[in-house]
Formats: C-alpha cells, structure tokens, sequence
C-alpha cells in the first residue's frame, strides 16, 4: 500500500494507493483516477541531505568520500509538488538535477545507538530530485543558497513502506533518457546509518526526510525538458521553466 | 509593545507585553509575573543564518568576509526556549555561544528588490544565540551538524517591532561578564539588504528568522555556565548542561 497526499475537491487528503491503483482518502473515499492531484507525500520541517555518499558520484565532482555523513538541509520552502515546474534561477547557469533515495520519518527519532534499529520510526522511501545550482554551490562554499531555491526540492507522489533498506534502485531520466543509476548497496554510509547519525545531531518528526545522497551521472537541466526520478515503481516528473 | 508566546494555565498563548512590563493575552487576559512562562516567540519553519557579517569575527576565526552573504540553515528542532537549558553534546569539545540579532518575519516575502523596502514584512528583532560546536564545523565543512543540535538556537523571549535597522545593539554575556558587543551598523551586509538577498532565495514566511550574524569575542561553553544575548533591551538567558 502506498501512501501520499492529494488535492481533492478543495481539500487536502491523506491518501492509501492499493495494488491495483485504486486511491482512497483516509475515509475510503474512491477517488477516480481523472480528478487525482497528486501533493508532495508529506509536509517535513526539515530535510535532510547526505552529501558524497556514491563514491562515484564524489569522484564526477572531483571529490573524496567524507569520512563520515556530510549532512547539509534544504529549507521546507524548497518543497516542489509532483508535477510541478522547477524553476530555473537567473542567478545560476548551472542548475542540474540530482535523483535521490529519500528516507520518509514515521515517528519521532532522537538518538539512536548503533544497536537501535532505525526501520519502526520510517515511514517508507520516496524519490527526490536534490536540485542544485552547481556554480553557486562552488561560488559560496556553504550549499544553502545553491540548494534552497523555491522549487528545488520535488518529491513524492507516493511513499513506499520498505521491511529493507537493501537493494533499493534509483533511476533518473532527463527527457526520458536514463542519466542516473544508483543502489542503496553501494552508498557509502548505508541509509540505516544515515539515519542513526542524523538522529543522535536533530530530533526527527514525522514527515521529514532524509535524502540519502545522488548517485553519478548529475548533468545540467534547461527550461522544457522534463526530469523524472523512478524509485520501486514511484515516478516523480516535473517539467523545467524558466 | 513587545510579542512572544507564552505557556500559561496548560495552553500556548500569544502574548504582549507593553511600557510597564504587563503581560497580556490576546484575548486581554493580564499574566502575573509569577505565572509568566515565556517560549521562543515564535515558529520559524526556517532558521538562515548570516555567517562572516561582522568583519572583526570573519578575523578573529582566519576568515575574510564574503563578496556576498553568506546563508546557511539551522533546523527547527534546534529552538531552545529561553531559560530552557543548552545541552552540550559529547561529540563537541568546543561548544561556542554566537549572540546576534535576529530578524522575526511578519509576512510572507518573496523575491524582494534592491529598490524594495523589506520593513513591511518584518515583525521585528529577538536576540538569537547561534550556539556552534566550532570543532565540527571545521572538521565537516558543511556547518549544518555544527550548528543543528537540539537546544543550538535559543532566541526571544520577547519580539521588539522596528522602525530602522540602524544602531541595533548586541551584548553577550557568559556568567555576567561581557564578552561580545555588535551593532548593526558595523555589518558587512546590513540587515534591509539580508532580507532582500534571502528572499530571492527562498520565500520567507511569517516567524522565519534570520540570524545576521555574530560580532568577535566568541567563546567555549562549558556545563554550570549561563550565557546571555540582550538586544535593545530583550534579555535571552540559558544555562548550559551536558
């Protein structure tokens, strides 16, 4: 069962996505696939990025794998619906697109050992493009402002429960041609990790994310093409305008 | 007329208090001073902060200012009430206070021009202390765990409206010694053009904050200490613990 957010006849809905497609509000209201809007799947107060943790992609950036999670956040203001335009900046000439993993919190997480199984406070995974304006991320040195643009975090439109965080493939397509590939296997810190160590820094609340790092491939976005990030099965597509 | 928040009789209140120090709801109920609670006087769903924005601390750290702003992002789990306790973290063994001004938003703003006036959307100032674990941020480079430990950001307790930016002064004390004094005047970017600079980042919502940064004189924390931030008058006061 997946697991969302809708608009719905002038409504926010919290919606359940069975195996045959059928979409329900918490309710079990039927909505019919023609008046499906799907929304980002949660609202997080904050998300979570893990920076270089492909040693492939670390190397494309002429960088090294930090020796422990490098952690950075994007603002909730960055948060993009499925379908939503990412808007291009005029302060960068390079905006480009980094398909993730991204960890959704179920419960409430504060300090996990390395012994504390993280998978009871995880809500399930969801796709999401870490946009990125590479030369400001160069130019300022902190990646805030490279990072937090509006519209720069699109995610969703479902969240999926996983009982593993093994085995997990990330797919990004530009224009619908594959430029990403990357597996939770070979991250260097594995997303149970992740999660642990962002834990014992920040106290997490449901709906916030951790996203768990971009595999290699990243490449630049222009206005009119369309970037989808698959991850099991959930597709997340946004157009790019300027 | 100074605003806050306040817990009082089990309920989360939005307070006032005016010339003579009464405290009042805002439904007029008047507060006794015993029974006065305060909080962080708001709900920031973001915390930018300005790094390197006083030139004699940009020094003292080995550090230049920046041809421009320099943001970076505390989580919201990092609010600490005022009086609540910072609690020290065993991966830090330099805990440091950083008092500043901070910029409460009033309004929603987004996209503001040099020729913009960004008082309209500005509820006022609180001092802020933008406690660092000055280890980890140079270890990690991303300041993001450095500054994101939970109790990292007590602010308030009271908002204190505007009407210039001009000759805004800041005083932190540890133990009652002073051992940091600023003015907004001596800022490498001044505040109106902060406002601006962020918000054509990202859009700023009302009880976001902006930390403006810290003057010199910053220092270790250590547990039993009490550290304090007073701008114009606002007194923010917490013990440190571990």
């Amino acid at each position: 069962m997946l697991m969302g957010r809708a608009l719905w006849r002038g409504l926010v809905e919290t919606v359940t996505r069975d195996l045959e497609g059928t979409v329900r509000t918490s309710s079990g209201a039927l909505i019919p696939n023609k008046e499906l809007n799907l929304l980002a799947p949660s609202l997080p107060t904050k998300i979570v990025c893990v920076g270089r943790n492909y040693i492939e992609h670390a190397k494309e950036l002429g960088n090294t794998v930090p020796e422990r999670p490098l952690i950075f956040l994007k603002p909730p203001s960055s948060v993009l619906d499925p379908g939503g335009t990412i808007v291009l900046t005029p302060d960068s000439h390079q905006v480009e697109y980094e398909g993730e993993i991204a960890v959704v919190m179920g419960r409430t997480c504060k300090g996990l050992n390395a012994e504390d199984d993280p998978m009871p406070f995880v809500a399930g995974v969801t796709p999401l493009n870490d946009v990125t304006a590479r030369d400001l991320q160069k130019i300022d040195g902190q990646w805030t402002r490279a990072k937090g643009f509006d519209t720069f975090c699109p995610f969703g439109p479902w969240i999926r429960p996983v009982t593993s965080f093994s085995g997990l493939v990330v797919h990004t397509y530009l224009n619908g041609k594959q430029v990403q590939e990357g597996c939770s296997d070979d991250m260097a810190f594995p997303i149970a990790d992740l999660v642990r160590y962002v834990s014992r820094v920040m106290t997490l609340l449901p709906g916030d994310l951790i996203a768990t790092g971009t595999p290699h491939g990243v490449g630049k976005l222009a206005a009119g093409d369309t970037v989808s990030v698959e991850l099991q099965g959930v597709l997340l597509e946004n157009p790019v305008g300027d």
